[in-house]
């Protein structure tokens, strides 16, 4: 296949769609992000790359404490809205509601079927973002949702962002640290 | 819905599956990984998390470059393979065909759609991982998958990987910054 170049890009396929909720002002704010990925295994970080001008990232400066949210598909609307009005001029506490765990800072979304409550960690000052890494000091989910230990990807039914559009996850390929073992050298 | 926890998880819905590429002592090699997200947007940049013992790691350390590339469905048993063995032991520089850009030094993937070029830019020691920032100096990609300037998510079928398994990418959905505007305060 012929190769073409296109400049330095912010692509990656796919990406996740993740609400970051922080208090601003002892008020719960959420962010839509798709800048994000785990950061650390032991202990459990998380990475989230958010603008300078955000008015969540103050919240998290204030707090030092921040969440992580995994909407479904069936909150995509209201998961784009926090990514379309922003909390310097419209108030999203009650977009959802809000639920608080161990380290009482940090709101979660209840509706959203899993959440990873973070401790800051450290930032890295990168240039129009920071890189916001968390250590994950609790997971969430919905009860009904959870197989083996963890969600089950297709009971969360998340939302892959790409390119300004929304799509789903789709069906099941192979198993992961076993499908190699039938690659032929 | 009825919450449980499951104590600190590194969990994220969904998460990609990118091969890591990097010249080891003069030599492509090449990592499976879940955990890498974009950390910044000018300049363009991309995380991944790596495990301190891994190969791959001296050869980022070596070359101050790498590559972040991204394996479509039909690639999984090749990508998959990456993930299983250990450049310490196993010549992976044959597992694909390579090519080079600009900084001579990342080794990429020709089979893979898509290819980001990055010159390291900062590592964060975060426990059994470092996270490690590059900046995107160059994106290559099929030609035949690029649909007004940025490739097709739907043409690159990219692998999600997700508690051990491997997913496809499923349906469009909606679009982003505008299904939200449709949400009643």
């Amino acid at each position: 296949m012929d190769k073409v170049t296109l400049g330095p890009k912010p692509l990656l396929y796919p990406m996740p769609t993740v609400l970051v909720g922080a208090n601003v002002g002892g008020k719960p704010n959420y962010m839509t992000a798709a800048w994000c990925g785990m950061a650390c295994g032991q202990p459990p970080m998380i990475a989230v790359a958010i603008n300078h001008a955000r008015h969540t990232l103050k919240g998290i400066e204030e707090n030092k404490t921040f969440s992580i949210n995994v909407p479904s598909t069936k909150n995509a609307v209201e998961a784009d809205y926090c990514g379309i009005a922003t909390g310097t001029r419209a108030d999203k506490s009650k977009v959802f509601e809000n639920f608080y765990g161990k380290l009482k800072t940090a709101p979660m979304v209840k509706e959203c079927p899993v959440s990873l409550e973070c401790r800051l960690f450290n930032t890295m000052d990168c240039g129009s973002h920071a890189l916001v890494v968390g250590e994950i000091v609790e997971t969430y989910a919905d009860k009904d949702m959870v197989t083996g230990g963890a969600p089950d990807i297709e009971k969360v039914d998340p939302i892959i962002y790409s390119n300004g559009k929304y799509y789903r996850v789709g069906p099941y390929l192979t198993d992961a640290f076993s499908a190699g073992k039938a690659y032929k050298k």
